[in-house]
This record gives structure tokens, sequence and C-alpha cells, in this order.
């Protein structure tokens, strides 16, 4: 089984990667790729499900990447905490499910369900507290998609790589990473 | 004391936009203002908050849209529920005031303090359970600007415009109608 | 179909009560019943889930009511929010259902399946906010027994039949009674 | 600095004691007491806020348990996961904080404030989901005391002392012992 990793950070090398990263190593290399949103473009959704022909195809890279996914026993989501939520661009990534959802060319529910989903979080001090809606959120949107949440975990950084300094952070990525390994090898 | 409202929607004449009319009807016309994010093109943030230079000047229509709200003593938010958050154009706006609390013409923070917010929010049949992180999150926004959250409400309607035939959503928009207006005459 | 009244409060005409009668109001006579745990006595659980020989009699309240509630088809929860959440005494007469459901007597899962649930909260002015994870908690709840979570409101008031004087309360409280009323007779 | 340990569960040895006791071996002997809410007798609340006379004495164990814990810094509170919730037991104690603060014998919410708090909940497979409205409940708790939330976790197990079975359980309490031990020093 292999994993997909998608960041979805607008900028490369920050905490929420570096926290991931740690969970990484404890797989081996050939059982996961690593996706940056900020390398693609990916439009908001243009909300079309009620009109009579449906969706428009979308010139960006959505459709590309989403296919990509369907390949992936499992997906780790990571993305520092941007007012208290995920990042902008995770969510357009996000709200363009509702085009899969409706797309003549996969059965996107049937593709997505029973794949194990994790999540990795950076944000401040208070993190621990004020990512739990965001939790929650990650919550309904596997369970929506008969989706397995399989863990989670909340890191504490905001100066760049300050998460490196979080032993707590730390020990819960190496913790993640292990969960995932034993997922992907059973 | 006026009013701004915000609609996070990708299409115009929605359920979110029909639901915020009931409570706008219930303002005088000349105390509120309506932008559609849709109508502007906001890009989502380059986190440059450790960069030695700072924020760099962005080209789209996000600091002429803030400069106009901190005119404004009230924030009315509108959004559909997707993916049991707020659509991601709005988180897209929301993100960029990062980048507005590091702005050297003005005082993002001193400004928007104390200004009231509302939370409208139309989903399907179980919104009033699966939207409540969503609500949480504004809460935990509101918190952090010093911003007073004043009111919010689920809407139920999935069809186009079919939250208008759900009693509970007409009968709380007008509430929240009234709520507003007495807050704006204060 | 009828409807069951459980007041979780810990004095008698106080707000939440005054704000169920509102929706009570709303049904006939003849298709609820009232009950208010302050005229029971119901002990904490004693966990004996894993002891060889289960759970021992208890000497209280607790089955007579439960055998009652069962003859019903929803059930009402009206609680006042003490410390952000529902009161002790109705915590304590829910921690007892781990009881029934290894109860020799009746098929406690089976026989709740499907009922409907409403919810009745009245706490303080942030009231609609803070007692979130309360109505949260009672989704987990309905969910793990496959009830319907039908519908909540949270009231406003603190001081004696303050929720009284609260339009928005009064207003939720009589469409939750309206909402009653309809499934009762579907 | 000295710790004080409130057992909410309804028996002795349970899992939630189990975790706790890893974390505590991480404290020195002398600096932590532990109180079993199943050894004392706590009524639940009668409301009497709002008589002329105030609330009339209690006889039960409150009083006794309340002022012994005024003279500790911090407070490690410890509950299985009972319908998504703290124990009855517990909820009970807690509400009775409602006397606590209008007490003429000390300043309860001047002694309260700056503790620190801790919180350690177990609950079966999916409790690090499902109890997140019970952490959520205390951060209210917490704020409102004008204490410190200052570190949580959620272990899993049901079956006797299956938490010891759990390498995240243990690791997690591990390192709020150390969390502890650190903020006792301080």
């Amino acid at each position: 089984m292999k994993l997909i990793t998608i960041y979805g950070s607008s900028r490369k090398g920050g905490n929420s990667e570096a926290l991931a990263k740690i969970a990484l190593e404890q797989l081996d290399n050939n059982t996961y790729k690593e996706i940056f949103l900020l390398d693609y473009n990916i439009n908001p959704i243009i909300d079309e499900r009620h009109t009579e022909q449906g969706f428009n195809h979308v010139k960006d890279d959505y459709e590309e990447l989403i296919t990509d996914i369907l390949n992936y026993d499992a997906i780790l989501f990571v993305t520092p905490l941007y007012w208290f939520g995920m990042s902008g661009r995770l969510k357009n990534f996000i709200d363009r499910f509702s085009q899969s959802l409706r797309s003549p060319h996969y059965d996107f529910k049937e593709s997505m369900e029973g794949k194990k989903v994790y999540l990795i979080i950076v944000g401040g001090t208070m993190a621990s507290i004020t990512a739990l809606p965001l939790v929650q959120q990650f919550q309904l949107i596997t369970q929506f998609m008969n989706m397995e949440f399989s863990g989670y975990l909340i890191g504490k950084g905001i100066k760049p790589l300050e998460v490196l300094d979080d032993e707590d952070s730390i020990i819960a990525a190496k913790q993640l990473g292990k969960t995932i390994r034993k997922d992907l090898t059973e």
C-alpha cells in the first residue's frame, strides 16, 4: 500500500512540512509520494452542480492531481493552521472534490472509499486547542466520503522551523509515522 | 453604524445569498453594502511573514477590498457550507488578513477591534450539526481579532433556492436581521 | 407518536423548563409526558461492565424511568448549561445507559434505535457559542445509539425566567415545538 | 509547586487511572497528591443562586475537597470518556463550583485563577475524535476561571488495562508527565 502526502502550505520548507518529514522518515522511500499544492495551479470551484450541462472543464492542474491521488491507498494532508482552519489553497483543492463527485471519467466516491486519511497541522502556542474545529472538519469530510480518519497530530511552531524545537511535536510525528507504516504494511 | 456583507459563494443567486437578503431586508437600505468575492480577484496568500523584506505587494483586489471594509462597523459573512467549512474563496480572503496584520498603511488589528461580526451559513439537511466546527472557527477568528461575534445562523438548502422553502431558515434570518438592525442603531 | 420530555435542571421552574414549555405548547396535550430528574433518585453509575457477574441491581429509580422512556417515540432533553455541559444530574442518568446496554430485561439499543431526539439548552449571553460542544456531544450520543438528532435550540437566560424576555429564544422554541409536532404526526 | 490529581472514574484501577499513573511517574513523589471522587460523597448541585438566602450548606464531602484543592498550584483531571463526556461523578463535582463561586469562606475565582489544568481522557477506538467536545468543554471551563489549560491527552482503551497495550497512549502520558514536571519546577 502506498501513501500520498499533500502539502497545503503557502511556502516551502515551513514548519508543517518539517514535521511531516519526520513522520515520513518512518516509511520506506518507495511507499510514499509528496505533492506541494504550491507547485500547481488550482482554481477555486465554480459551482455548476445545478446547471443543466453540469461542470465545465477547468483549465488548471486539478484533474491531473486528483487522478494521480486515486492511485494511492492513503492520504496524508499537511497544513499550517491559518486563521484556525486549513490553508485557503488546500480548501480550494478540497472544494473541487464536488466537481469530481460528478466526473464522468471515474467514480470518485467509490475510488476514495476506504482510503486511510492522516492529518498534520502546525500552529501557534494554543494550537492543540484552537485546531480542534479543523480536526472535526476532517472527521466530517472523511465520514462523508467513507474514508478512514486514522490519525492526526497538532504540532507547535510559528517562527521558521520552530516546530523542530518542540519535543512533543517531534515525538507525536514519529508516532504518527509508525502508525502510517503499520497501516501501509497491513 | 454601517454593515458590510461579504458573500463567499462561488455563484450568484444561491441559497446563502437568498437567505442573507432576507436578513438584509430588515435593515435600512443606506445602512449596508454588499460585496461578492466572486467579482474580485483574490490570490491565495504567499506567506512572507518571516522573510526579511516582509510581504511583497500583490497585484490583485485584496487591498482595495480590505481598505473599504475597514470603514464599516459590522461585517456579515455569508458562505455556503463547502466540505464542512467556508468556501475556499472566502478562506483565501481571510488568509490574507495575515498580510494586513503587517501592513504599513493601517493598523489592522486596532481597526478591526470591536467590529461586530455575523455569520450566515447554508448547507444540507444536517448542517445545523455539521456546520458547528465552522461556527467555532469564526468564534476563534473574532476572539483573536477582538471582534464581537454577535450572531450566526445555519440555514438548510441544497438545490437552487431550496432554503426559501425552509421556514426555520427564514424565521432565523429575519431574527438575525432584527438583531443586526438593533446593533446598528445602538 | 409520543414524546417524553426529560428535565435535567437542579430546580423547578427555571429558564430551561420555561423555554421547553413554550415548545410543548405547540403539541397536543395527550402526545407528551414530562419527567423531572430532580424528582427521582438516580445514582452515578458503578462501572461493572468488565466484572464477571456484570452489573448488579441498583436500588434507585433508574430502571423504572428508563423502562417508561422506552415506550415513547421521541425524547426531548432539557438542560441548563452548567459549566459548558449538561447538568451532572442528567449526565448521571445518561451514564446509566451503559447498564441498560447490558440489561437482560430489554434490548436497549434496538429499542432506542430510530427514536427522535431533541435538545433544549439554556445558558448565558454567549451560550449560542459556548454550548456547541454539548450539542456535538448529543450528536455523538444519538449517532452511537442510531437515534435521530432532529432539532436543538440554545436559549439565553441566567436570572429567573429571563429567557422569557429573549425574543430569539422564544421564537426558536416555538419553531422547535412545530418541528416536534410535525414529526409526531408523520 | 504542587499538583492535585482528581480521578472521576466509577471504579478503581481502570484505564484512565493506569494512564495517569504513567504521567505521575515522571513527577517527584512529594509534588503531587491523588483524590478519587469515588471515595467521597458529592451530591448534585441544588441551584440556589437566585434564592434570597443563597446556597444552603450541604452535608457531604464537597467543601472539604475543594478547600484542599485550593492549596495546589495545578490540577490534573482524569476521567474515562462516558457517553462522549466526563463521568457524571466528575460533572457533579464541577457543577458544585457554582456554589463555591458564592462561598463566604474563600474567594473561589481569585484562588483558582492562574492554576494550571491538565486533562487525561481514556475512551474507545475513536476517542481521539469523539473526545474533542470534552476537551473543548475543559477549555471553556478553564477560560471562564482564568486558569491555564496546559495539556491534555486522549488515551485508547476499553477492556481492563487495555490502555497499557497502546504505545501511543503511553508515550503521550510520559510526555504529559514531563510537561507537568517542568511546569511544577518553573
